[in-house]
């Protein structure tokens, strides 16, 4: 099934990780795509290598490249694996910040891609609340809403995540506004009307999202006064008075250090408490990561995010769940807060990356503002976009693959388990048990960590200050973690 | 060239316009693309028919509709005509809110949507400030790069208009405290970084950016916090406390008015230098759009704008030009700050709409932030767009557009000179003389005037309080001229 890679004909190529391919317990051993290549294939003796230095070169006076991580040949990419020009080919458990769900050149997105539907979307691109297609109730039912969390049937599409949470922001403000004015038929005063063109209330009111320490939810000017991941996001952009909790401190893994994590969980939900009742600009909704993903991959405990729940619930302000990073499978549940099974489920979920599009699920339609061109913009959306999301839930069910990744999860869990055991120093802090294959752990030479990765053909990111962060996509399989395992031990071992 | 519109076996279809379809004097009354109809198709007694009303009614459940203008059928729409479910085909000059260019199925967009590059680029969407792709910086040259403002030779891509805007916003405000900070090189103070996580100054200074009364420039919270267009856009949504100043209030024609129109330019002027000395916040940068266009087609005359650079310039703060509805083409020059013939370019120009991508060009390095991952988000932008702009600067070099517009919009304009003076009532104020086909009115009864012009074949647009907007696309035409312009002289009989 598998074809070798080809490559250029002036370097050697080396492979890594071939011997131990077929150690794995699973069953699932295959790839789930014949073009992968059975290992990484490193073509050049360093990284970058020639090619893709020239093509870094020539990019440096279009765009930006300081941030620059890899050059990437998208055509030989496959599955899996990234490939960059000078033909190497890295297991990529990285996977664009999280948002790549089904491989690279997964053929059943191809032939979405290429569906006289897709094309039709892309060069007719509609403005959806003026002039939505005929076909556009039917897209969002077979692909978006047949993917919506427990308990909301709703959807405001948007284009990513950033706007997906800000779109979210005005409905709770809306909707907190609403409420205080007694109702959706009570209409604006005069004086709203008025100040709210001047910037200043009643009509554009004092009122805030609550957000958490270390939490990310977007860089525009809404999200960024929500997010509190670090510094170089947020500094010499003004922002809005609004209030953070602390997240819980948890220890690791969570269940051995149940009881002080409860204590953790129980302060953070204080803090939530008395910030609802006393921040000086009233708090109309909480936003939570069901795991700070930026910040460091922060988990708390599933009880934490019930009484997280309750605590909103009581103290009448909305509570979004931001899974943007989380959503879509990487979790073992398709969203991540499933793992909760809470009775009343969030008011808002925000998603996006791996699905592409973006927007925000509501739990009732009490949510939508109560007048048209409130919650507006020209393209609301994409159905471009909508129709590739509809092609990856698709995907995820005719592989099964929120059951892979709750299954390679584990597998890889309990094999990074025992690298820590041999190389405590390397991994610590092992997190995400349970929680498929989103799955981290400290590094105190992290940053070192991630280049060393490279050369043993794993391409891998950070978040946080120390946290190396596994974000394969849905398509990992138990053969890759062996060839991730692997070269994790190399890293280590070379350190 | 032509074929007969489809049409369902149980209606008959009506027809509007054909007599006049020849009646243009220009040369180029050839559609540019064969398959559109020879005038509008009206198949249904009236609007909506009943496909339309049966899909209408079932998006309804599950998704916003009180803002739905007409359902359409994107399949069967054709260059300058939307179709919807009934067969009915009416003259698009709304052309989803100013963002179609180059028709319905463009035959050439059609194959950039279907070429292997696009397939690539949709379903290996990259986080380009990580991992472009080694093609990412010949996109940029032979598309968006290529259609860059003179002068402004750099560009950051964003997905839409208001991020694009609010990209640029955060671009003034860290050029702005850099410049305060003393240079590039100084780094950011403790209390900076420890105040920035809490929203603070000097971390998360007290900047503002000063827009116009009238002024649309999106609805996320930093781009609605410089809209002023109509209290529905900004009522319930906190904003930040940022200054506006008068846009100039002109009479038309701009030419007959000369004096007393210069008279409220500079009155204009002198309170934007007021308000950049005294508001309470700091102003970092202008913004301003060539034309108001959600704000009901405000303009001024290219001295105006000439003054703002110079007084900006001047001031040290920035100069923002958004081009997100007056840019691609449709005035008659490919950006419409293009008239005023600047020697100092603007700081920056944020697109999108027919772009179908957005992002901001910029004229200086010096605009970009001095450390990575200070402008940044996951994806940057959109490849897949960034090759539809192509396609679409491509089709607008190839049928020389731009010189369409300019040409069809001076007859379009004088053909509704003639209609203003036969029914003066209907057509006040009539503006975009020498602004291509970018031509608005005032209409007492405006929005009878659009409902009523659908029954005549035309789908329109509004803006502002009274005012028709005409929008049609770069491919409007002579011959459609003379369609619109009977079906407007219907319109006002008929009120």
């Amino acid at each position: 099934m598998r074809r070798a890679v080809r490559l250029p004909a002036r370097t050697a190529a080396r492979t890594f990780g071939t011997s131990r391919a077929l150690r794995s317990a699973s069953a699932s051993s295959r790839s789930f795509y014949a073009d992968e290549p059975p290992a990484p294939v490193l073509a050049t003796a360093s990284l970058p290598g020639p090619e893709s230095k020239r093509h870094i070169e020539d990019l440096k006076s279009t765009f930006e490249t300081r941030s620059l991580n890899m050059m990437v040949d998208y055509t030989r990419s496959a599955g899996n694996y990234i490939a960059d020009p000078d033909g190497n080919m890295l297991l990529d458990v990285y996977a664009q910040i999280a948002s790549i769900p089904v491989g690279y050149n997964n053929p059943a997105l191809k032939r979405a891609a290429a569906s006289p539907e897709m094309i039709d979307a892309i060069i007719n691109r509609p403005a959806l609340g003026n002039f939505p297609s005929h076909t556009w109730a039917s897209i969002l039912r077979s692909g978006i809403l047949r993917a919506a969390p427990r308990g909301l049937d709703n959807v405001f599409t948007a284009m990513a995540g950033s706007d997906a949470n800000e779109l979210a922001y005005k409905a709770a403000f809306m909707y907190r506004r609403q409420q205080e004015r007694g109702g959706r038929d009570v209409d604006f005063t005069p004086d709203e009307v008025e100040s709210a063109m001047r910037n200043e209330s009643p009509g554009s009111p004092q009122l805030s999202i609550l957000s958490f320490k270390n939490g990310f939810h977007g860089r525009l000017f809404g999200s960024l006064s929500t997010t509190r991941s670090k510094p170089i996001h947020k500094l010499d952009i003004p922002a809005f008075d609004w209030p953070q909790a602390t997240f819980p401190q948890c220890r690791y893994p969570l269940d051995e250090h149940a009881e002080e994590n409860a204590r953790a969980e129980k302060a953070s939900l204080d803090e939530v408490d008395h910030l609802i009742s006393n921040w000086r600009v009233p708090v109309a909704a909480v936003i939570v990561e069901p795991i700070q993903s930026e910040g460091g991959d922060n988990h708390a405990s599933a009880d934490f995010f019930r009484k997280l729940r309750a605590l909103t619930r009581k103290r009448n302000v909305l509570l979004i769940v931001d899974e943007v990073q989380t959503g879509v499978g990487a979790t073992g549940r398709f969203w991540a807060h499933d793992h909760w099974e809470l009775d009343d489920a969030p008011d808002m979920v925000t998603f996006s990356k791996k699905a592409q599009t973006g927007g925000y699920y509501f739990r009732s339609r009490d949510l939508l503002p109560n007048k048209p061109y409130r919650q507006f913009n020209t393209w609301m959306g994409d159905p471009a976009k909508a129709l590739l999301f509809r092609a990856i839930v698709d995907e995820v069910e005719r592989l099964d693959l929120v059951a892979n990744t709750a299954r390679v999860g584990d597998y890889l869990y309990r094999r990074i388990e025992e690298l820590a055991a041999r190389h405590p120093d390397h991994f610590r802090n092992l997190r995400g048990k349970d929680r498929g294959t989103f799955i981290a752990f400290d590094s105190p030479k992290r940053d070192a960590f991630l280049v060393k990765a490279k050369a043993f053909g794993i391409n891998i990111g950070g978040s946080g200050a120390s946290a190396v962060r596994l974000r394969p996509m849905l398509t990992f399989q138990e053969h890759h973690a062996d060839i991730l395992v692997d070269a994790l031990d190399k890293v280590a071992k070379s350190l």
